[in-house]
């Protein structure tokens, strides 16, 4: 049997994220630190980023760097083909041994939440990016640029949609709606004019991501508004998913369909059930998983399929676990 | 008879107009400036961009401000309560005498397009705008405020549209369209990827309501896709007319819809239709008319109001007549 250590590096726009297992999954080391999008931050920024978050893995875990034997780096910023080249050289300036697997963020989701790495993941951040992989290595990704392109429906298209809905309530084209009262007191406004106003004059930020919630909250309330809106983004996100499963041939047999993302953390029934049934209507045995884990447990299972280890099912759930104890608490900032 | 003469202003965010007509509607003086919006350009910047524009026109004139007897002011950045008394003074400071008329820009265009000042006008440019007056002089206007608060399907709005459309497309999520190529040919790009990962890396502009006539054009030659979104804008501005018609009870007799701004200088049939049908189903008797007349005209009409003075339709026609003519050459930079 072999020995050593494997690293998964998940790197994104606000934070990079490192985690260091055993070869039976036991996570024995983790690291955060700040944006790991080169795009963001450049080059040498990135790579800064990889290699604090690295370094603070290995000291946690109590080995040296040449105890790893295999890495896995899924990394924001790696969009096209050029991206490779440019950021082959990044990773493997970190000095990690061995062989390595380099992906776009969104397929480090995709292996965290996929038992056999196969199927969809729907991310759905502060935007959404929709990614696949079928049995034969195929992928597919859209291409997770904001509103756009076509990626509809993060938090900020479902904030947007909603400031939209409040604007017809109050010209008398849409129906009233709770969202009204919601918006105006989340800004501590006197009424809806006073908000817009404060809101176009500078005095008050614009309605971003962060208010996503509040539609939930109101939609769960009952408000029909509210309802209509989350489940026109559930209809959304699932029809680019379901064209994603009709890109990579993936009805055929069941797969998962991964559901990551910071708005999925609302665990919204409406949202993943009007999402799930657009993707059945293609492919009737989907099975839904919610991602717990944070995706760079999936660039550690990466790192196996890099050095050619298998990850059965037991190992994949004993990570998965470990990996999500971990950087909650680290989230949470509780000392470990 | 009364004798002197009429000012108008119409100050928007690119740039400001002034306009002087004798009592009997001829246009004597005209002239531009730059930006005149004080939400952009501070209330100093704003006093001053009226002020060159009046002394440009005043000059072309040949007459001295003692000459005028009222002005109209048709303002953007004239929003909220408060900004009356921002702006009065402001407007006091040109030290034109008489009485004057101050209102938000959309009240101006109103005032150029409806035969009797009253009706509804829609305004479509970068954003859109629209705004409405009855018989009783009660007004309403929706925020304009971009496509957050309800105000969608002005240029910007449009090529988003398309935008999204041809990320649909290229997931197989929807049709194939002519927009695809339309835009890959307007940036030069060799394919769509080309097209997206140079804006998405900063090396081309992001597509911006410049593109809309691309739109119209792809239309025209018969793409679905186009099609649909031309005839969604129309649906979209013509539903929100609608409920500005309902808001002011305007629906019982007939009353002028003015279409205003750069994207109805397409003269796109399909979007007029369209919005002009969805009015229609509110109050069948409308009127259509697309301004041809630049809305300082409106501005200077108002400066009649103020005087007390009647605008009978052949004075109004001359002053609509000659006030493009004159700002038409200026716009093609004609020495007069």
């Amino acid at each position: 049997m072999r020995h050593g250590y494997v690293l998964g590096i998940d790197a994104g726009g606000s934070k990079t994220h490192a985690l260091i297992a055993d070869l039976e999954g036991r996570v024995v080391g983790w690291g955060q630190s700040g944006p790991g999008n080169w795009e963001g931050v450049g080059l040498d920024g990135a790579a800064a980023a990889y290699a604090q978050a690295v370094d603070a893995a290995l000291e946690v875990a109590g080995i040296s760097r040449d105890a790893l034997i295999a890495a896995g780096y899924a990394l924001a910023g790696l969009d096209w083909e050029s991206d490779h080249d440019r950021l082959t050289p990044v990773v493997t300036r970190l000095g990690v041994p061995g062989p390595f697997i380099l992906v776009n963020d969104a397929f480090g989701a995709l292996r965290a939440g996929s038992a056999d790495g196969c199927g969809v993941v729907v991310i759905v951040g502060t935007g959404s990016t929709v990614a696949g992989r079928n049995r034969r290595g195929d992928t597919f990704r859209t291409f997770g640029l904001g509103m756009v392109w076509g990626d509809f429906h993060g938090a900020t298209g479902l904030v947007w949609e909603a400031t939209r809905a409040i604007g017809h309530a109050w010209i008398g084209r849409g129906p009233a709606t709770a969202l009204t009262d919601a918006f105006v007191q989340a800004y501590g406004a006197a009424g809806l004019l006073d908000l817009v106003e404060r809101v176009s004059r500078g005095a008050a930020p614009h309605p971003d991501g962060r208010l996503a919630p509040l539609i939930f909250a109101t939609a769960d309330a009952g408000d029909e508004v509210a309802c209509r809106i989350v489940r026109q983004a559930g209809e959304d996100l699932g029809q680019t998913a379901a064209a994603v499963v009709r890109k990579l041939g993936l009805g055929a047999e069941p797969f998962d369909l991964v559901l990551a993302g910071g708005v999925f953390r609302s665990r919204n029934t409406l949202l993943i059930e009007t999402l799930a049934s657009q993707v059945r209507l293609e492919s009737p045995a989907v099975r839904v998983v919610l991602l717990e884990a944070p995706p760079v447990a999936g660039s550690v299972l990466l790192a196996f399929d890099a050095a050619g280890l298998p990850t059965p099912p037991a190992l994949r759930e004993r990570l998965l676990a470990e990996a999500h104890h971990r950087f909650d608490m680290l989230q949470r900032g509780i000392p470990q």
